[in-house]
């Protein structure tokens, strides 16, 4: 398999046997130089320095794609800043996703000869990729994707909001990168609440955030073979019907919940409460904009929305989460115990056991990370569960919707929550590569016990 | 192995063969029983029939030893119905120990031939047992367990409290049954915040619903070599750790974070915030009782106890929650995940791929329960997600504490705790069992994909 690989990419490849060292400098030199700029007195609208902490705090929020934000992104930041967290949510973007779709071949790679032969027309589509057409694939497919975006939305905010071509166009190319980067930064102070009713907008940011969630090589094979679901390999499979699951549910709840609550819904024409509805069953996932005011909605849609966040987006997409794979895997390991089946097969494919435990450890070491985090915040904050809990999860899962406590949290709480957002960011990828790229030798076998659980 | 059980053993034994309907219509019909018995008039001290909620919930309550109340037990009912209540109590402590027992013999011999012949000192301790004995070997440990719990409540109460040696000894049987089945019903309205600062009470509790949790194999176990960890079956290991390590977090957790509390510890002299202390991180595991006012706790360690309560206690005896083996063997499973390890090894045993599923299904089933629960009842209850959640998990792993809202739930939440609790209570053990017991046939291979997590 190395041998395909030429000169470059095959150096880059080799990097990639340690995943998390790659992740972890890339991501972490990146916000270091978004901080310094962002520190530039000419990032501010006031011409002052940003502090330490809320330059900080903005880098990671950018790079990490997550959209939390300490201050307000339009009133405090200038043209400079805002051109600085667009470029970094753009790199962060790029990055997440390069890394993400090369990792997906290696692993798809790794699946091998054995594989290969026995199973030709399912796999091959996969493989005969290398790691510059991965770069230049994910960067083009990235830009055509804004540019639409980014077209559409400018000739909107020209016809309907009677904007000039200049600020429709830094708007729309603005929220185009945060947007399909699944940042969810907005120039607006309310989010894009003001577009509630407007399907022009609301449909197309979903499309961008859907799009960017999904991934390069589950949007490519979709492109390739959409008329054939039964050719689609388990990510396609698993990541499509996850998704569609997660974002009817999504809809469906909040619109009965949010139904009559005047804070949210319960203002709008009935006609524009499904368009509400779909909106916020998509942003969880990972993008973090909103039309509706999240410090309104009922507790129990902040519970609802709390899981759709830690589950996230597609697994080589720009979202976060613990990913829609995760989930499934997990969903489908637990069909199988309760069948009584002594493999869990996906389709025609068996699951290997690696890949099962890799989809417990994600979950479970985010399950002990969310909670660790919301335990502090508690302990930090005079905020309720509910509160803490949707920024931990927030955080963790990049979404950067937020209850409206961001600010409000003591410089420590910033401090944890930029961690968090680092280690939501990179830790289920580095996990989820680094477990499945390390050789595993069967030296010798214990003897099992059997152990009675539950 | 059936050939060592002699008739009315293997009759049971094969019933075994499907416990999800041998636990389900076992418990079902004691508490539809429990429910006429506590609807007669002489149950209640009005002499008025209780409504039927109210004697399902109480019923449900007592027989899952649960300890959950939506009336005061000690004032709602009479003698008559404390009575019932407390032989509710024994015998939904004696069915889930039995059961529980049988099923870890079951599961260990199946074990079989194979690893017995591998590795005879290990496995034999727990092969040599037929059913007969362990019925009477859980009834006669239950009974003089809390026989020497009654004698040690009902000297201190005459002693220390001047009460008669009547109400003493009513007092200490009905606590001693309480404790050591893990039921955290009390006859006094505040639980045992009367005890706060009495070692005696407090400690012969703490070490009844201890030992009670453990359950008898791991007992039996401990009890012939606990010289000799380095035999312990892997569920005595994981057992006796995991139970440790939660015990001494929770209690430093508890004495930090309300050491300052006027409502809770701040009010007790430094010496008694340690019992105190010590006290609340073995009642979620799963008792209920209380020596401190849980309404009064910071919401951080609600959070903790809803942790301490969702794994609850050991696989085998009368405490609730998902246990601490399923704990335990997840962290192994993402350990060795983590360390790249082809397989799972505890100690010097292989953990079956069949336990490590059953471990993820019983952990993310109980989740998605808790989950639905609390979802349910933010939309039924004006209460904030810190209390449902704690009323959700409670119910669900059998604890019994609460915040305080369980009676302004209105009778549809009711009739859902119902539900949960019973799920709570026979579901991670039917799970645990059934997935062991089932035969797996591998009929044939599928080839395996390899699917990128995280
Ligand atoms: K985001
Ligand atoms: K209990």
């Amino acid at each position: 398999m190395k041998g395909r690989q030429a000169g470059w990419g095959s150096a880059v490849l080799d990097r990639f046997q340690n995943p998390t060292q790659v992740l972890a400098t890339g991501f972490g030199s990146v916000i270091l130089l978004g901080t310094l700029l962002l520190r530039l007195p000419i990032a501010t609208t006031s011409g002052e320095s940003a502090d330490w902490v809320a330059a900080l705090f903005t880098a990671t929020s950018a790079v990490c794609v997550t959209g939390l934000a300490i201050v307000d992104t339009g009133g405090h930041w200038s043209a400079f800043g805002e051109g600085v967290i667009a470029g970094l949510v753009q790199v962060g973007g790029f990055g997440i996703m390069i890394l993400a779709t090369l990792f997906t071949m290696i692993v798809s790679n790794r699946m091998g000869l054995r594989a290969r032969l026995m199973a030709q027309a399912q796999t091959s589509t996969l493989t005969v990729v290398d790691a510059r057409r991965v770069v230049r694939n994910v960067i083009v497919f990235s830009l055509v994707s804004e540019a639409v975006v980014a077209v559409i939305l400018t000739g909107r905010l020209m016809i309907g909001y009677g904007e000039s071509f200049g600020t429709a166009l830094y708007h729309g190319v603005f929220h185009a990168i945060s947007a399909f980067n699944n940042a969810g930064f907005s120039l607006w102070p309310d989010s894009l609440t003001r577009f509630v009713s407007d399907p022009w907008i609301c449909l197309t940011i979903s499309g961008a955030v859907i799009v960017g969630g999904l991934g390069v090589p589950v949007i490519f094979e979709l492109l390739r073979s959409w008329r054939r679901p039964s050719r689609w390999t388990v990510l396609t499979r698993v990541t499509v019907v996850v998704t569609t699951l997660l974002l009817s549910v999504g809809t469906m709840v909040f619109l009965m919940t949010e139904w009559r609550n005047p804070g949210t819904l319960g203002a709008l024409k009935d006609s524009d409460k499904l368009l509400a509805s779909f909106f916020t069953a998509v942003m969880p996932r990972s993008s973090g904009f909103n039309t509706i005011d999240v410090s309104q909605m009922e507790s129990s849609s902040w519970l609802v929305t709390d899981i759709l966040m830690f589950v996230g987006a597609g697994s080589a997409g720009t979202g976060g989460g613990i990913k829609v794979t995760t989930l499934g895997l997990l969903a489908f390991v637990i069909w199988a115990e309760i069948r009584g089946e002594p493999q869990v097969n996906i389709g025609h494919r068996r699951l290997t056991e690696s890949a099962q435990r890799q989809a417990v450890a994600i979950c479970m070491l985010g399950v002990a990370l969310v909670a660790i985090a919301t335990y502090v915040l508690l302990i930090m904050t005079p905020h309720s569960l509910d509160q803490v809990l949707f920024e931990a999860v927030s955080a963790f899962s990049t979404t950067g919707l937020s209850t409206g406590i961001t600010p409000d949290v003591p410089p420590a709480g910033h401090l944890m929550l930029v961690v968090l957002m680092f280690i939501g960011r990179i830790g289920p990828l580095t996990l989820g590569s680094a477990l499945a790229l390390k050789e595993r030798i069967r030296r010798y076998e214990l003897p099992e016990e059997r152990v009675i659980v539950g």
